[in-house]
């Protein structure tokens, strides 16, 4: 199988990843529960990844590093932690069901505004329309990094300029870009950051967590057992702690570890380069063919055979108006090549781009992503538009 | 190290855990996203590991199991999707904090009222006082199904009985039985049974779910991407899609499956009765050692030898007086022998039998603890006591 769903979940890991999570479990006990040697190992290897991740996002402690079961929980926690009844959130045209869902919501059952700042013909995001929607209750913005359907890439600085200077919070989905891009939050203004285990890094399913600027105090969505403070009848209020109950995911989490020492090891910057000549490639192959029709910005991105600005590893298409399902059935079944047609849960963003009917095939790249198999989905794409 | 402290995690899994892990880094996709192999081979591994959950715990269908990230998630979205505010809510003294944070918090938050059942001086559940908490507003009891502090096994059946002539739902941790002894929901009388995968189950942390009865509705508490139905603003209402966002752990889940084979072949019988003849070892040889004080109900189970009523594999002790995190830790250090003291997440049963202070030393058992292990603490005990 040729794998182009990166977006969806990496499916190659480094093979650091499986051997990590086979030695965590064979000796690791269950950290903060006890002092004996398995539960400190665990907590050992938890606190390491934290601080790698730490390091990595540029979050200013290893303490603000949360770990959650995926970026949509990590997203919930954020949104539903922050968001009082009664304020107002803006949020964009481009962002997934999991920024959208917890905003409605919220909006439904406790009367939370929210504003939604739209997006061009090429899903560029309107930033000076933005600027329009600040009102006096304004608590947060929440946005993405990277569109899951086009790549386009949002310049999340001048958002976070915009929401600070109106005293606004910016919550940042970097599900796209984690591990694939440099992700710095405090460069990028992200109060607070939430990442995702199983794409960009590399990592196993079932990890992810968010990174949380100093100062920024979250109410948990979860409470339960923390293996401290039992007798305290509410969560504890320190960072990690607050946002975990329960027994964290140590044996993914080792294996998360280990795909971030690789990824430092080849280098993000390597990582992004392969990505856009991916792109680039992929682009090029496919623009010309009769009947094709690209979303989304990446023909603004690519000026003479590379990427001159930020796109993240995604290119989504149709061929003239077959449905989006059955390019990517003929792809699977006829070319053993696996893309993901239909909505990519971005309603709003297919809504704006005429899409909704039709949908559209996403092909996304990773690291471990051949140039033989992008000439292959090139080659397969000229025949089916044929 | 001897590891005795299978009730926080069993570390010793069985070979095949590992192995269907790698397998799955392999070649899983991403569940419910796309067509193509990957995720075809995602979606059938995790709806055969509902299977297979649903058979196991006697659930009525495979679609009413959920899976989670761990047990408190499960009994944070069970008691959070149930309860309202204003209704009344009953529990227990022998509950851990994942089952008390959460209703003290709704307590806080939404005016919902709480009433305990208290416990004897053994940490036996006062089912005759229970029945006299039951309001005209009582929504669901809250109940394990094994004590995680002394293995004190909860009549369940007789707590679902009361609970449901007086038209409450019963809510059942299973954090301590699931996987080592028989728990048949219908049996036993749950409307939601939790349970966790990294404990008696024997499968990867990261892991564990909760299966609904058919009729019980449970609402959301996390919302997002679901891979269905993107046009619709809310969580989709189809059990397990409505309680399950974002990318599932499909990694974890292939080792859970695998886990639930294991145990399916060894049977789950075999399974409790090794861990009732590793706990009778155990308290035979402790139990007329001078100054060793034995937690809860275990010398009421045990006749002649033998288990006569039903106990979960675990024992909690301490010695005279002394703090139970030094003799855990002089356990650990001076005989490799792993055991979890202090409070073990459960303050009402520690306040109940006087043991705020001094916490206990527990010892739990698993299917993968052998006798010599058990007799190596029972004479490192008879040292220390000596």
């Amino acid at each position: 199988m040729i794998y182009l769903d990166n977006a969806a979940t990496t499916m190659k890991k480094p093979p650091q990843v499986g051997e990590a999570i086979l030695e965590a479990l064979q000796h690791m006990g269950n950290s903060s529960r006890g002092t004996h040697a398995g539960a400190l190992d665990a907590a050992r290897s938890i606190f390491a990844t934290r601080e790698k991740l730490a390091a990595f996002f540029n979050c200013p402690g290893a303490d603000h590093v949360i770990f959650t079961s995926n970026i949509t929980e990590s997203l919930n926690i954020a949104i539903r932690g922050l968001v009082d009844p009664g304020d107002h959130v803006i949020t964009t045209d481009l962002e997934h069901n999991s920024v959208l869902r917890p905003l409605y919501s919220l909006e439904a059952e406790q009367g939370v505004q929210l504003s939604f700042a739209g997006v061009d013909e090429k899903g560029r995001l309107d930033y000076d329309a933005m600027e329009g929607l600040f009102r006096d209750n304004t608590k947060a913005v929440v946005c993405t990094n990277a569109s899951n359907l086009t790549g386009t890439v949002v310049d999340v600085k001048r958002v976070a300029d915009m929401a600070h200077a109106h005293g606004a919070l910016l919550i940042v989905d970097a599900a796209q870009t984690a591990g694939t891009r440099r992700v710095d939050m405090a460069e990028l203004g992200a109060d607070v950051l939430c990442f995702t285990g199983h794409k960009g890094l590399l990592g196993p399913q079932g990890t992810g967590g968010l990174c949380i600027r100093e100062g920024v105090e979250i109410r948990p969505l979860k409470a339960g057992g923390t293996g401290v403070q039992t007798y305290n009848r509410q969560q504890p209020s320190e960072y990690p702690t607050r946002l975990e109950a329960g027994t964290l995911n140590g044996h993914g989490i080792a294996g998360l570890s280990a795909a971030l020492d690789y990824i430092n090891e080849v280098g993000v910057d390597a990582v992004e380069a392969r990505e856009a000549a991916l792109t680039v490639r992929f682009y090029e192959g496919v623009k010309d063919i009769p009947g094709v029709t690209i979303l989304g910005d990446v023909s603004d991105c690519i000026k003479n055979g590379r990427l001159v600005k930020p796109h993240a590893g995604i290119v989504a298409l149709n061929i003239r108006d077959i449905d989006s399902g059955e390019v990517a059935d003929i792809l699977s079944t006829g070319y053993g090549i696996a893309t993901r047609p239909g909505a990519h849960c971005a309603p709003r963003l297919h809504e704006a781009l005429g899409t909704k009917e039709q949908g559209a095939v996403r092909f996304s790249f990773s690291w471990f992503t051949a140039e033989e198999e992008i000439d292959a989905a090139v080659e397969a794409l000229r025949e089916l538009a044929g």
